[in-house]
């Protein structure tokens, strides 16, 4: 089976996507999950010394990774200096990824408008960062920035800059549709020219952006007409209207054209991986999404149902478990009950029969109302325990009051006040905090602290906030995901309220008590 | 200039898609903005007796439309049946509409476990259906359901059921990809093959679902291969994945690939159509959209906004005011004075040298401390209003207080004090809210309402948060982001406190000060 290649850079061109931002300690978590699906490059961005990227090019270096390869991200050389005297060069093969992408230009208008550097000069230093590169050990891929408009401008010409970047020792050659409004049979016969272009042994990539909704059809009909490896985004994040989406590429060359991408475990993962990142990255995951969304293989009652019931293949494209997602109509009790049964497991956790109906039964009630467990494992261990009898709660909650004030003088003061009993002993408390919930956090915290010495050690590190029914605003179903670690781990808890606060609050005890659980 | 029609089937297939519900009122003002845009067939759904359905083709044969016709939607009669004796279709062909559109099988699977008819039954189905209507005097399209799944498993069988609905007088015959799973160059060889198979004299059309995220470039193949209608909905409304979107197909068949389709004023005006038909149908606008989207032609600052001011081509792959849509330069750490200067340009105002230079240092300043503009360009144009000296604040805060409390029965009740002074008047006010930013909403809207009475038309329509700094949790600096609108566009608007209640504060005073700013 001939192999095609992925390679994911959400965290460098999809960082450029509208509302994109991840910390360091997120950046972490996608790779890990990319590397888990079978991605075989991670571009991690330009390792410059701003610190926040030293720091992830430092941890990147220590990471473990199956299948991945890091890719570190820069441009060919400055015009007019020699490659191992530009510094960013320098920097870039300093870092310890083994491949590096290099970006160059193959448009004459960009030589013209935008560089203001001849012909001659661009291919050389096409040339002498690559050369450059390799000398220095690196596995290099030359990204042709503009090649389909450079190609329909002056083909010889940005074939000559792909001619360059192979002969100068790229291992690969990809090609960019950068500004995203190719189309797909046009985009073929480019790249068919670019293939022929650098013969054997030199492989051609392609890299491209939705602006014409065709981004997927362009890397698929690329790869027909003989490029081997995909650049995008797992969702499609990316500026504007977002790069090409690795979600729908992966199951259309594996499913559909034959092509080896990934296992077939890793396949059925997609689905879930898919939603992991949106939740990492704070997107709402689209319902109506290929593959991988919430509606991609939802079937209305009547005559769909029932051919779906009578052969699936009547009125589905593929099966949904190959890219684990679920046939909404189908979603069997007994599947449902089985897969509790097996996370329950999973937990150290034994669920009889009548106990995993009833968390199948709460998980969808749960999941209708908003609830969404993928990036919040503890908060669905504990509705397992209190399914298997196994939940011990950490206090009663009697009342709290939350109150923030902007004064006269514009100081802000938020202050909470909480009465909870525990052990049959009734406590009242008051904090002040920065935030309405962290002076319910320290309210608590200062009520049960003399139960719970070790309280302490659990730090809340993130918070992250989503309207779910975008068309009432700030009046509409409130979800919050928290994510809270101590010495030993990390665990993410989910509130579901219309009111924040009240959303607030349940993550945050969901956080407390996941921690107190015996084990 | 050869011609491509567009057939919108909003109102029938778009229907299945995932919370559409149109009223009478809200279809018919549907119709007339798709008749506007230009399109040519616009199918209204199946004209049963059901008085709902009635009253829409009642109201819309009295419509006077100026370019597109109104087609009925119908099966072809059922199995044993003579077709002038199937109820159904004497309806459809009763109806006032001059176009009646028939599915019909294609695929031998779905005969074999869906319908369980024999192939010459099937092929006797379309025939007489079709002879029927057109002896009623309707004008004929015949869509081929499955067609490409049909052609897949058995050519010669799905091409018998194209021919003979040709033969019968359909004047098109529509290939559809019914469960939206096919990729785009298998769409364009079985689109040729059924050109190929009605000769001359019969057109062949295109529908598509987005399935494998490839219904444009499908809808696009299929036209390449000789179809000459494309079916779909505008802005790719439709059941699982949704229909082709016929907001990208538009522009690339008559940008891109030569064709005529609409004039170039009605393509112009393509991109506030669109953004209509999501207000009329409560969806949201997708920022990411292609051609049409808020951020479809948005340039970060730096070089590609430079590229941008050079020749708009380097960076653009058509002039956003073809589709009606605006080029957007987005405020980034990287601005400078001249990009300040030409983005208050773009909002109307003018900055001389000392207002830019401010603004370039406030505006880094706030990055700093976490603002990001990207995605609230209201917030970012109020920071260039205050330096041009145009801006003018909706009242003056004394002072708010909001209090959430859980009481000891379980309930939650949040409520919000606020008082103002607007044009020396003070105003003291009360509200309830689901939560605190919208309890604060409610009382600032009671507050400024008797001076502001168009503050009803705003709504806001999202509402995220995020903590900047991961290693803080609860106690980090927080932003948000809101997205408001009214009749005619949208905004995001951004704030950044420590205290979640304070930034919300922040944004949702941006969101009604951008509104109602001096235009």
């Amino acid at each position: 089976m001939e192999q095609v290649k992925l390679y994911d850079t959400t965290l460098r061109d999809g960082m450029g996507g509208h509302g994109m931002s991840l910390s360091v300690g997120e950046k972490l978590k996608v790779v890990l999950a990319l590397d888990a699906l079978g991605v075989q490059f991670i571009e991690a961005g330009f390792p410059s010394s701003n610190p926040k990227e030293a720091e992830l090019f430092e941890r990147l270096a220590e990471l473990e990774l199956e299948n991945a390869t890091i890719a570190a991200f820069g441009m060919t050389r400055r015009s007019g200096v020699a490659a191992a005297e530009d510094p960013a060069l320098e920097t870039l093969v300093g870092s310890f990824a083994p491949v590096v992408c290099l970006v160059g230009k193959s448009w004459r208008l960009h030589l013209e408008k935008v560089i203001r550097v001849p012909e001659e000069e661009n291919l050389a230093m096409i040339r002498d960062s690559i050369a450059f590169c390799r000398g220095e050990g690196k596995r290099t891929i030359f990204d042709a920035e503009h090649f389909f408009d450079g190609y329909r401008d002056d083909s010889n010409f940005a074939l000559e800059c792909v001619r360059t970047a192979a002969e100068a020792g790229a291992e690969n050659v990809t090609l960019c549709d950068t500004n995203g409004g190719s189309l797909p049979s046009f985009v073929g016969e480019a790249t068919a020219a670019a293939v022929a272009a650098v013969g054997d042994g030199v492989e051609i990539g392609i890299h491209t952006h939705n602006d014409a909704e065709c981004a997927v059809a362009n890397s698929l009909a690329a790869v027909e007409a003989g490029a081997r490896l995909v650049q995008g985004t797992v969702n499609g994040y990316g500026e504007r209207c977002g790069n090409a989406n690795l979600a729908s590429i992966l199951p259309a060359l594996q499913l559909k054209m034959g092509f080896g991408v990934v296992s077939q475990e890793q396949l059925a993962n997609l689905a879930p991986t898919a939603h992991y990142l949106d939740e990492l990255c704070n997107m709402t995951p689209d319902p109506d999404q290929a593959y991988v969304g919430r509606n991609a293989f939802a079937h209305k009652a009547g005559m769909h149902a029932a051919g779906v019931a009578a052969d699936a293949s009547t009125f589905e494209h593929l099966d949904p478990a190959q890219v684990g997602n679920d046939r909404e109509i189908l979603a069997s009790e007994l599947s449902g009950k089985a897969t509790i049964r097996a996370q329950a497991q999973q937990a150290g956790l034994e669920l009889d029969d009548e106990a995993a109906v009833r968390a199948v039964e709460r998980l969808k009630e749960r999941e209708h109302r908003g609830y969404h467990y993928e990036a919040a494992q503890a908060s669905f261990e504990l509705l397992l325990r209190q399914e298997a009898g196994s939940y011990a709660p950490l206090f009663k909650l009697e009342s709290f009051r939350v109150t923030t004030e902007k004064r006269a003088d514009g100081e802000v003061e938020t202050e909470a006040t909480i009465k909870v009993e525990v052990d049959g002993e009734r406590y009242v408390r008051v904090a002040e905090g920065n935030g309405p919930v962290n002076a319910l956090d320290r309210a608590l915290r200062a009520a049960i602290a003399d139960r719970y010495p070790h309280l302490g050690d659990i730090e809340l590190t993130n918070y992250k906030v989503r309207i779910l029914d975008e068309s009432h605003g700030t009046g509409a179903i409130t979800r919050v995901l928290l994510d809270s670690s101590n010495r030993d781990r990390e665990w993410g808890t989910i509130g579901v309220s219309e009111n924040i606060i009240e959303a607030s609050w349940e993550a945050l005890v969901d956080s407390l008590e996941y921690a107190f659980q015996p084990r």
